[in-house]
């Protein structure tokens, strides 16, 4: 059966994004080099400069083999609103995901179909039911919960996470979006399974007890 | 010259104590459980196991040399009142420390000996006059800071932290203490050093930039 995996760059003090993230201001409070510091181990590898078009180079070691496998393992996508929206204007026409991805929110709307094999699928139902569509559609291939944080929490207490994956990278953001935050009790449980250690970030693997 | 260094274990959503963690209630939010779960780690090395009175046993490995390091390099311990008041009534006769420990406070109170060279001192005029005894006391040895989180915030804030090992046990708290908040900008900088995997816990050691 498919896995639900979660695969996020966290800092050492636990945010997925640095405060006052904002393209307005883009000096407020570093954000600008956190944010970097954060997506350093990800924006370097081989795999991911050919899919962004940052040209030739990059490391070729076994988190770049990391980063391909968590695309290609991929069936679907099931993401948050927030983060739909600010995907919505800044992803390319071909947009990053070449799967079915299922986007939470109240918001009523026909299913938005991208070049590339991405097509968005707006879920007004809750997360059981995106998953429920996610699972169908991946087939035998693995479910990411992309992000937000809501959203991933969400996912957290319902138990539903099998793999936590973590790219902890060495940036305090002294603030920001937390991922860890509004677990249920009971909290889920996991054990370590692996570590990989990389220059930018330490890759941690959890998988559920 | 001394080093200044925190070695510490940290739930995977970044606690140092699970919430209610209290005698009176030992089965709310199960934390009885996750304390549990955070201090395998430490409590099955030989090194520690022997310091604790628990009788012959337990592992032999790196992290036991580790953790055996960690006490044999520190000349000198610096920790907050709330941490020393939960030890104060806790502690056997011989403290475990057998080094001077500096207790930031405002309470005023004679220097408190306990046999087996530990010995507390009540500093009422902050952190830095607290690292400053501590630097004089611990010669060539290095400098520990014990916690609790918001002792070992302010010497953050203050950018005074050499070193930072976290023990980080793959087991979620969903509240209770956590150790990264209430960072002053800028935040301090760190780089990573070196990776050691335990079962219970992965061992991750940082180094200021």
């Amino acid at each position: 059966m498919s896995k639900v995996f979660v695969n996020i760059g966290l800092s050492l003090d636990g945010y997925l994004a640095p405060e006052g993230m904002n393209m307005d201001d883009p000096g407020y409070k570093n954000w600008g080099e956190k944010w970097g510091a954060l997506m350093a181990w990800l924006l370097n590898q081989e795999y991911m400069r050919k899919k962004l078009d940052f040209g030739p180079g990059g490391e070729t070691g076994p988190v770049n083999e990391m980063v391909r496998h968590t695309f290609e393992r991929t069936g679907a996508n099931i993401m948050g609103k927030r983060m739909f929206d600010q995907g919505e204007v800044s992803w390319p026409e071909e947009a990053p995901f070449h799967t079915p991805v299922y986007v939470l929110t109240h918001e009523k709307r026909e299913p938005w179909v991208r070049p590339g094999g991405t097509t968005f699928y707006f879920v007004n139902e809750g997360p059981e039911r995106a998953l429920a569509l996610a699972r169908e559609a991946a087939e035998d291939r693995d479910i990411r919960i992309s992000g937000g944080a809501d959203v991933i929490q969400q996912y957290l207490s319902l138990n539903a996470i099998d793999e936590l994956e973590i790219a902890l990278a060495p940036v305090l953001f002294g603030g920001g979006r937390r991922l860890f935050e509004n677990l249920r009790e009971p909290v889920p449980q996991f054990r370590i399974d692996t570590t990989l250690d990389g220059q930018d970030a330490t890759h941690l693997r959890y998988i559920r007890k």
